[in-house]
């Protein structure tokens, strides 16, 4: 792989115009078609399902044969299906493209292929350019894509210790500020956030996404999973959104109805006997912990019994990031496959 | 506070110098002589009870009135009181030295005061450079002077929520091998290395301090505290000290003994019940906490109840540290007197 300079810039570019288009059913995307000196000819990014691609859009701004010879930097492979809009691949064919880069190919069944074709058509194709960054941005709907079920992150704040309250059901605060204020923000990148029963009664929570202005401008939806009932004076009543309610313990089938509502981000909050079922089903694709510099002991652990009956069966982890927030630590991770480090 | 560039210098060499000195009942202290010019005329430390302190083993190598005028850069505020040695501050005022610089002013009452003395008889005298390292350096002898016990580091191995074991009991390996060797290396750090009865019967430990090559050429005393007798052939038996058993749940007691004994460093690694029994009765100085990446819900908890009835009496930790161990973390943290953060 070898990509310049100006396809380098180009890819930062194409994913901050992917970031313009909403999050939805169909991935962001972002495109830049550059001339073979490297100037940027146009830009485009999609703008939601029924609406043109990234590419389709960059070359609408061009007339003629401007794009003959050109280079298309784009953040995911060009599609080969005829769908809503035409194939991708197709239309860079055609507009005379002689070059594509693009960042993370499509694990799609459907749409997958499009570098195939624009390599059998003659264009030169190569991918992986800025691939990380790409997939952080579509990881949820790959997940979607891959796996046909929401991607999960599950949350929960404890102590150092592993506890979630104090021997009487008391936690406020056991995280500071900081980190209920990022927990706020991640709700507003989520597109639905998710409680037990047991949380709901408990706490009453309102599951909206703030800020110290107030309501932020995106909220996810509201969703509450067992047979328990809403309480009609319940603050989540109140939600922006209307509140999903799924009065069962079976949460394979809320993720698919999710999915079918094209919720893709789902961001489970708890508590420990939701959080621990996510978990114990292997329904978790990251897991953030929000660790306070505290100890409680006691019974009261933010997490249940998640199915391991013997050591062999740990839910090993990947780090991904650590982060301090004021006094507390920021773990995020996703499930590792391999074994734990051997040892003597 | 003003030092110069020598005087730093020298301050750093006199705590190299100090941790020459053999950990005991007394504190390790090193000194440097500096003329005026800055120039190093002589150097010392103390070799334990019953041997010169640092600054007159520094005299001790010069002739006639060499000291005249030379500033004495010692790691801890000379002593004023008559031991088995005389005081430090009358044997630097009688050889003439113009200027005292030391780290750490000496909290003892019977001590103490060598600083004003020194002060008394005209010399210049200035505390506080390198205070943090020989603070590092000199807690337990600290914490020992201050409190009356010894320094108490409790350590522990969790999962990230918090468990020690599986459900079925087996926690082999939970940590990486990176976690197991830093382990090893503090346990030559200590004087005492503490368990329970339930920890000497689940695992038969040696509580040696080894490393690849074998045994490390200092060993910490093994101690187990519990009413339960150690079984006759018990690895711990085979332990290069003798084992120290204290049947008893009195820990202030223990230490007391242990203080007598001139342990100042005392190294306990459990298990759960002890663990939790120290930092109950608030006789925890330091904790140690190595996280694996893995998550195993259920009961086995690392921690059981350390007496937090409701959220108000959460036990505060002041993170000193993290490092990563291989994949694992180690937090290292003392107790935080104060209050956690407030909160919206
Ligand atoms: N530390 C944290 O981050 C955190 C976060 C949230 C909450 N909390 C605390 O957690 C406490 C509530 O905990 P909780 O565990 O009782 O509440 P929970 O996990 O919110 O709710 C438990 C309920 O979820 C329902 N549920 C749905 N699917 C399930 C499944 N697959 N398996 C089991 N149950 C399922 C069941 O309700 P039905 O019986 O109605 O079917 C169950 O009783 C509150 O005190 C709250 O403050 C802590
Ligand atoms: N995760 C880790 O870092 C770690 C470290 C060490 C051990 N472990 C595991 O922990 C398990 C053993 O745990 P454990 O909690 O049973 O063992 P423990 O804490 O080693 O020993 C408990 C015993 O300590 C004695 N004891 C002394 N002072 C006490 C006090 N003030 N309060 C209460 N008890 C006191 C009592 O013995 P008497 O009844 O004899 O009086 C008590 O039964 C083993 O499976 C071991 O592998 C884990």
């Amino acid at each position: 792989m070898a990509f310049s300079e100006a396809e380098q810039r180009a890819m930062a570019r194409a994913l901050e115009l992917a970031r313009r288009g909403p999050r939805s059913r169909n991935p962001q995307v972002g495109a830049v078609l550059l001339s073979p000196s490297g100037e940027v000819l146009a830009e485009g990014w999609h703008r939601g399902a029924g609406t043109p691609h990234a590419e389709v859009d960059a070359l609408s701004h061009l007339e003629g044969d401007a794009a003959r010879g050109a280079t298309a930097v784009v953040t995911l492979e060009p599609c080969n299906h005829t769908g809503r809009t035409g194939p991708c691949a197709e239309a860079l064919i055609a507009a005379g493209v002689a070059r594509v880069v693009f960042a993370l190919p499509d694990p799609g069944d459907v749409e997958g292929g499009g570098g195939e074709r624009l390599h059998a058509a003659g264009v030169d194709v190569e991918s992986g350019l800025l691939a990380d960054e790409a997939r952080a941005l579509l990881e949820p709907w790959l997940t979607a894509r891959t796996l046909g079920r929401p991607h999960v992150t599950v949350k929960w704040a404890q102590s150092l210790d592993g506890r979630a309250a104090a021997a009487d059901g008391t936690s406020q605060w056991i995280t500071g500020p900081l980190a209920r204020a990022d927990v706020h923000a991640r709700r507003a990148q989520a597109d639905a956030i998710v409680v037990g029963t047991g949380t709901l009664l408990a706490d009453d929570p309102a599951l909206t996404a703030r800020d110290d202005a107030g309501l932020r401008p995106t909220q996810p939806v509201p969703v509450v999973i067992g047979r328990a009932q809403i309480p009609a004076g319940a603050a989540i009543r109140r939600h922006p959104h209307d509140v999903l309610h799924y009065p069962t313990r079976d949460l394979a089938a809320v993720l698919a109805d999710l999915h079918d509502r094209g919720l893709h981000r789902v961001f489970v909050e708890g508590g420990p006997t939701l959080a621990s079922a996510f978990l114990a089903a292997g329904l978790a694709d990251r897991v953030l912990v929000y660790l306070a510099p505290t100890l409680l002991g006691g019974s009261r652990t933010a997490l249940a019994d998640i199915g391991v009956a013997t050591i062999s069966q740990q839910r090993r982890l990947a780090i991904e990031q650590i982060d301090r927030l004021g006094d507390d630590l920021l773990v995020v991770a996703r499930p590792a496959p391999s074994a734990p480090e051997g040892g003597s």
